[in-house]
């Protein structure tokens, strides 16, 4: 069974570099580009494109809160109308940047405080659902499994594409660990190389209890922010092709 | 011969509501509504583009330097490269929110000290152009009639649009007063309808010297954000259909 | 038994003007000024520090999270830590400008949603408590009397000063009906000002299920910004001039 | 002689870390710290501040145009007025922060586009001053020497400090060879330790024609921001402490 591995990316300002995109671009099916409302800009988005399009992995819009000052991890009560057009927005502004780098956006990921939120805010997941099927109904949607934003993408007719995540804890319930907790991030490449072939192997990730939890997920998400990221990265992909599983994005 | 008038809408941010935008587009033809970089947002955008096209107005990219605190009226020597990634961005970010009110971007205008410096600084004019082709070599731009981006625009296999402005003041070389200077702004109604007309009927307008500048605008600008704005909009307009003038979009 | 009348103050961003300030200023006691947080800039802080200062009213600094695309009307997850630094932030950038206009801060208000929210939120109060006295323990702070921010204020050492809103309807507990229902804000000038009599000769207002509420209130925030405000703050003063009540800073 | 090393620091935003300012300010003497206009927020200038007093490092404020998405490294022709109050803001907003963190601003420098519009136009010059002048007339200012903004602090009652680039190729004339242009920035550190002691210890450097140029720097920059950063000024440190040049404050 392939598995699809997804990377955040496109996060520069300006002349000031952020991450190391062209090394996670070489790892990754699928890579989730800034849209500017949390990081990013346009033109580091047309560029990231570009590499994208490059090394052949899809596009995705990762939208988010407006909130350059908190990098999109700050829940916002924001009018969940306003929502719907703030989502629509970062997506129509790179699909421009996309094509004007010769390729397309071809899903949309939820970003920070925005993923965490729709996984149990109804009107906010509706939002984000609504924005999506406004501008194409085709394109997916990455998705924590078993969450409110699941339903709702499907309540609007959209392919919601569950998402595992290598180097996050997780609880017992399926749902991560906070940043803010201690061990909410595993750093150790091999640690995460490990989990990352038994998500794609076999469906699973051990929670910090102990306990086996099932992750049905088609795309397993890799960091490119963190120190480390590529190290972290490089390992899981060696392990996936080690382990003879095909990294293909999963549209 | 009929004439295009074209106004600024789509100015506010959040709660804060700038101008009286249904009125102006019950008298113009064309609206140019702010993409976020100088004004706007979002939802705004969106009602924008929805109330323009209920009342049949051609919706146009207002596009600007990234400067929100200055309202775009102030020059930005941004790296050409990186201008024609802002004003695809800006463009396709409409786009979008054009599409979700069921509608489409039929023209582009730059806003402020952009408009300004694209009439003489030939990189940046030539960014601007090299963008809106990106995007869509369809689109026509609005221009200062005898400028830089007249140019640029026509050598990029683009239509520039020649426009004027019913209420600025001109200098002899068909350039407009600036706005720092007394008597840059005309507020009389009646004298802003005057030149409207004259402007539609004779392609001419009277220079701060007394001397006849012809002025060959296919669109004439009224603005909408100046106090009074609606009753200069409502005199120009009248003032045309009294004077048998056909108010039409230029496309 | 003299009152305190506080309003909003200087919300304009570049050169476009919000509200009417001057006549405002001409009626209130206390001017809470836009710090560029939620509104305002620096220019028009100091300008607006320079036109209460000349009409002998008390400037405060209007601290905000930091949302100029909500307004600051939208509750943000900031974290404390965070806040407190925002905060701090806030109040010296308005020392500046108010030391340059030849005046000094003299209290503190938060705005819009962390005025909402620190009514409750105990974490976001004791930041901004701790921020305020970090600042200068004898700045005063404008709170919702009976909340979490009055008891926390108190707990740093600081002067919580209650504050009641002539323009906002009462639920039966003493909190103001959100913004979002129906009737949640008043508007018109004759029972506004009654109700600001009221309150400065009673201490009672009147809530939307016509009990009668005890509000101890040593300051009155009438709105700078709705439409109408100058209709409604002139009707206020008046009032309380007709009932012999002397308005005056609270310090 | 004794000579000053400053860096700029405190440019990260929100969680994402930028630069390694603890180790540079274990070489420097000063530390100029952003204030949030181009880079940096409210808690890691109040950090930075706190790392600088625990180091012994003097304090200054780095002012910027109003342009995070460029960094501060592009020109904006702001009204010299507006930008009076930008600069006693962001003075301001940072003299709060460091007061925070039990220490003082000590200083202005100027950042990037601004610091090299000054060296030539007037009206900003004089506007920068006069916004120094307002906060404290006793606050130094940071100058590439020889400039416009030298003669106008000088002339506003400041002291200017004359200040040299370690790491920046300079033209014959004394000025700084641009960022747009190969080789105007140095990154080899011997070779940057080298300048720095002849800097110190003979007030000339080598020019890009080969020609000895005259630069009577009281104050030498490093980069705190460049990769390799944290090598450069370490080799520089090093050198001068060899050469028996004592690195100190230059108040």
């Amino acid at each position: 069974m392939p598995i699809d591995l997804n990377a955040d990316v496109g996060e520069s300002l300006g002349p000031r570099a952020t991450g190391d995109d062209a090394a996670i671009l070489r790892l990754v099916s699928s890579a989730s580009v800034a849209c500017g409302f949390h990081a990013g800009d346009a033109s580091t988005a047309r560029r990231t494109c570009l590499s994208a399009a490059t090394s052949g992995v899809d596009v995705g819009a990762h939208v988010s809160y407006r909130d350059r000052a908190g990098f999109g991890r700050r829940f916002i009560d924001v009018d969940p109308g306003e929502l719907v057009d703030e989502v629509i927005y970062q997506i129509g502004a790179l699909q421009a940047m996309a094509a004007a780098a010769g390729t397309l956006v071809r899903y949309v990921k939820p970003h920070g405080a925005l993923y965490n939120a729709i996984a149990h805010h109804r009107a906010q997941a509706r939002a984000v659902a609504a924005a999506v099927r406004t501008v194409d109904p085709d394109l997916p949607i990455l998705v924590l499994p078993g969450t409110v934003i699941e339903e709702e993408a499907r309540e609007a007719g959209l392919r919601p594409v569950p998402e595992a995540f290598a180097d996050r804890a997780y609880q017992p319930d399926g749902t991560l660990v906070p940043r803010s907790r201690p061990g909410a991030v595993i750093t150790d490449p091999a640690r995460v190389a490990a989990r990352v072939v038994r998500l794609a192997t076999t469906g699973t990730v051990e929670a910090v209890d102990g306990t086996t939890i099932h992750v049905p997920a088609q795309s397993v998400c890799v960091h490119g922010d963190t120190p480390g990221a590529v190290a972290v990265a490089t390992a899981a992909r060696a392990a996936l092709d080690a382990a003879g599983v095909p990294v293909t994005g999963f549209r």
